[in-house]
């Protein structure tokens, strides 16, 4: 139990995801966050002013822990197109193990997250930037052709959704995922590559 | 209403439709379908073994009709890159139209297509087929590189569920959703395109 004074964020949130997992999305209360932590339900909305807020932290928090390695390898140096291959890799098999270690979990996700569209949109363009990034690299050093970054980079994300998007998870476990998502991968670079 | 005796494949199909947008996927019955008619649920049973035998063949009918211009664009004459993109927007456009102008029916089959994976995948098939089909015309009249054919189609299904996929419809009413779609053919066929 945490004490009134002492209450993080952080605990809240895990606080919140864990009533998600017991109670689900539609049944899941601010009064069941606060008992899990033995505190008043005014101390949460002391962090979060309304169940909305906290479900929005909460979607917001789970979003961003599957895309916290993928901002590095935008950064890193090498070839654009070895780490454009290891960002979206990294950024299938992140999604992948969501949906596979923890499937009820995930299901409460999509749920919250149908219901913050925002939050969203915001985790997409946060991805399309990398990716921009990774392919203005690209055009920059001569490996990849000359096209409008942001349209190319917003391409790239969609064209892979087959192996991201939570919509599509029921095929990540077809033991044929990898085969195709690299058959993918050979066509989109065929197209950003500066000459075949 | 249709005598027991003249009823056909077609009215029961189009009875069960009306009934699932009436009453939903849940509560649909074959009464519900036999009523509409004016026949007896028996004969309706003669010729659907089970509700999920009439529920399966109208589903297979409903994506079928999604793909019924498509095979013509696969067996045309014509050059492969436009005879592709043709295909692709006409998919596009097939599905957008069925989402936007009954989403309570469109969502009504989505469940249904839960339901019946094995239909689902027989109608994925079909698709890759067509594609497959118009890419080694391409690759034979030295248009498109070579590349293995089926698991090239395959992933230009798979790079284009964005604007196919029911599972992003949500996306289909936005104005930038036919720029994107043209962004990520350009990258497409650039990775098609026997030399850039």
């Amino acid at each position: 139990m945490a004490t009134d004074s002492a209450l993080t964020t952080e605990q809240i949130l895990s606080a919140t995801e864990d009533a998600l997992r017991r109670f689900g999305p539609a049944k899941a209360t601010v009064v069941d966050v606060a008992r899990t932590l033995g505190v008043s339900h005014g101390s949460v909305y002391r962090f979060f002013s309304s169940k909305t807020a906290l479900r929005e932290a909460v979607t917001e928090r789970w979003l961003a822990q599957a895309h916290d390695d993928l901002r590095f390898i935008a950064i890193e140096p090498g070839p654009a197109a070895e780490r454009l291959h290891r960002w979206l890799t990294t950024l299938f098999a992140a999604k992948r193990e969501k949906a596979l270690d923890d499937p009820q979990l995930f299901a409460t996700y999509l749920t919250l997250v149908a219901e913050a569209s925002h939050i969203v949109d915001a985790h997409v363009d946060t991805l399309i930037d990398q990716i921009a990034q990774i392919i203005q690299d690209g055009i920059e050093k001569g490996d990849f052709r000359h096209t409008p970054i942001s349209a190319t980079a917003r391409a790239v994300l969609e064209a892979t959704a087959h192996f991201h998007h939570p919509a599509h998870a029921a095929g990540w476990s077809d033991p044929a995922a990898e085969d195709r998502f690299e058959a993918l991968w050979k066509l989109l670079l065929r197209g950003l590559a500066a000459d075949a």
